[in-house]
């Protein structure tokens, strides 16, 4: 592929670039290609790898490396607990009467479809199912979710933060609410995993979600946090791996990359700081340079990267294409892309009209970002607007592929 | 880590070191760490990568682009199929009455753990399943298939090749059978991939799992062939990706690898050929040079690579671990490795004695094996054997870890 103009990547939620440290250490990794389950010599390096990587990644987020199963990624590790939770109070042998009741589960309007669609299939297999929602500014309804939770609840799966609007949910508090009627708590971190510290010991979760490659590591690996003493029926059922919590023969690539990342956490609040430096500068900049322009939840505590925009008139996968061409890489919530011009359903829960849906912008920073690149980003993203809202004086349509 | 002595590695079945090939396309793939979902610039390299991998396995199993779905190795694949058809059975809404009855599957008593365990789990979920013997040699019992198969049944599960002896199954005539009485068929083809050719157009099952890193690729992809036509209810629910089929980003690199070797695969033939007539000559010398050995399964069509051998009086954990000492990577069946002095279910349920599974062990050769490396495998396995049976004359221990 040859690249003339200069890229500039704008779309850390969707996926990062593989570091320096990941991409240096991916030889050695694939040099160790053993079963990490045989007992010979080809088994030691690879088992040394998971075992390091598993190390390093229990600490990132104060947790013990036995509470760490490692998954192909954020969605398998969504699905293992939701799926598992139903299965095990449907089938388990020694429960109690008021255990036999917990069908009931819950979660926010707003989730990633790795939640969103396994809590539709958790109903067709005979479970209740109740979403808290979230208002305009994506905080969620603390009043809806302690009228609805109840002795019958299994679960409860709330996102850490949201992967569309940055915004960041009352996790602590939640799955303390949750624990008094006796029902487990999940947290789909995934997007906080590399972007904020996440200490699970104080949050005093009993399962998180994490996805390596939302962390400048490789696609195909994530992490499944149990805590210690909370079954999880396998997803995935075979060979003892994992501890027989999740069959198959380990991925030790993703996985050593995962702990390569791991080792970098304790830069993760410094980056933070500078990336919401970064982000307010260009959000600023846009709010008074670009006319009818509202950043969606902008009011809420947020991840510090990420800026969801409305831009008035504009659309935003056009925007997305005009702004392609130039070298920068955004993100719509919108699946137009699939030839389906819907507007992002987690915008459209916050209330957000789908007009409002329809003209917005995900801008998502990373480690590398600059300040050169956020200001010629923002001079672009000034031009391709005036120019689109100039244009739709004349035709009506919204969405072009 | 310091390796003095030469390492000879006969544990194929258990996983395969990445291939030249492989290893040197590794950065590209890795470069290519856009998301393949986004729709712009990022998301075009890894887009064409997975195309170009599908595509190659594809061809590689004669089978259709549209058929292949990406998995993170067998162990999915397995689960995926077992549990997606008994959900389907259970949940989808437009069955006929006829379907409805639809409850019952078959696998064979010699399946790997990620069939034999999920199958108990379907039967803890209401199914009802029948596990088909086999014999001494390894072959499957025909006549209980015939008279169990039913209007009932959902599904039959039969490995391609077992992973233990290799031994090859009739899978073209089991389909049929299954067929005839409307049942669906899947094949666990994991231990076929890259050492024999498959060609699932004539084959006519319905499902078959892959796993990359038995065929020289990474470890932690895989696939499942859905023939056209056959839905599957994801394992993994999320988004859009492999056509709704299995949620999460996909992992590029091990896909991409998988591409890589899957363009290899007009040399399995000639390969397979070559590793027939070393193995042959590997178990000739032994069973002329080393007294009471016998080749289980040796008559019945077999893998090409693999040997599974009974040598009385040598205990199997034992001759791994001292063949270990001397470089030889090779395995036994059994669970001695987790503290569990087990022997091999498979190695029983073929009716050898706990004492003749207990003194087993496996040969798996590849395509880098020499004759210069089996030969002094077998000078050092007599040697072994020798010394074990002359100790076994003083103590009854049968399993040091
Ligand atoms: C016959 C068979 N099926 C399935 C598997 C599981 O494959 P994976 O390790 O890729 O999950 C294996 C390998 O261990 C196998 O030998
Ligand atoms: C909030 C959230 N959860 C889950 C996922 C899924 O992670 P993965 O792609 O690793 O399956 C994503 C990423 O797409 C996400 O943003």
């Amino acid at each position: 592929m040859i690249q003339t103009k200069v890229l500039h990547y704008f779309d850390h939620n969707a996926t990062t670039p593989a570091c320096k440290e990941v991409l240096e250490s991916l030889p050695e990794f694939a040099q160790a290609w053993g079963n990490p389950s045989s007992i010979h010599w080809g088994g030691r390096q690879p088992k040394n790898i998971l075992r390091d990587a598993r190390k390093a990644v229990a600490e990132m987020v104060n947790a013990s490396p036995l509470e760490i199963i490692f998954t192909s990624g954020g969605s398998e590790a969504n699905n293992t607990v939701l799926k598992g939770l139903l299965e095990y109070y449907q089938t388990a042998q020694f429960l109690t009467p008021e255990q036999r009741k917990r069908t009931h589960f819950m979660s926010s309007e707003v989730e990633h479809p790795s939640i969103m669609k396994t809590m539709q299939h958790l109903k067709d297999l005979g479970a209740r199912v109740d979403f808290i929602p979230v208002n305009r500014q994506g905080q969620i309804d603390l009043k809806f979710y302690e009228e609805h939770l109840s002795e019958e609840t299994a679960l409860v799966s709330v996102m850490f933060a949201n992967n569309e609007t940055g915004t960041l949910f009352p996790i602590k508090e939640m799955a303390e609410m949750a624990h008094k009627k006796g029902a487990l708590f999940h947290t789909d971190a995934v997007q906080a995993f590399g972007k904020v510290p996440v200490n699970l010991k104080e949050l005093n979760v009993d399962f998180a979600s994490f996805s390596g490659h939302k962390f400048y590591s490789v696609k195909g690996t994530g992490v499944l946090y149990a805590k210690k003493g909370n079954n999880v029926t396998p997803l995935i059922h075979g060979g003892a791996q994992e501890r027989h919590r999740r069959g198959g023969t380990e991925n030790t690539l993703g996985i050593g990359a995962l702990g390569v990342v791991a080792k970098r956490a304790p830069m993760i609040a410094e980056k933070a700081k500078a990336l919401a430096v970064l982000r307010d500068h260009m959000e600023a900049r846009i709010l008074s340079e670009i006319s009818e322009v509202t950043v969606t939840a902008g009011e809420t505590p947020r991840l510090p990267n990420t800026s969801s925009l409305v831009l008035k008139g504009a659309d935003g996968e056009t925007m997305l294409m005009s702004l392609d061409i130039k070298g920068y890489a955004v993100s719509t919530g919108a699946a137009c892309s699939s030839g389906n011009p819907e507007p992002s359903p987690v915008l459209l829960a916050m209330g957000l009209t789908r007009d409002e849906a329809q003209n917005s912008l995900r801008v998502s920073l990373g480690w590398d970002s600059t300040l050169e690149q956020v200001d010629s980003f923002v001079d672009t993203l000034k031009t391709v607007v005036d120019r689109l809202r100039s244009l739709n004086d004349d035709k009506g349509e919204t969405c072009h592929v």
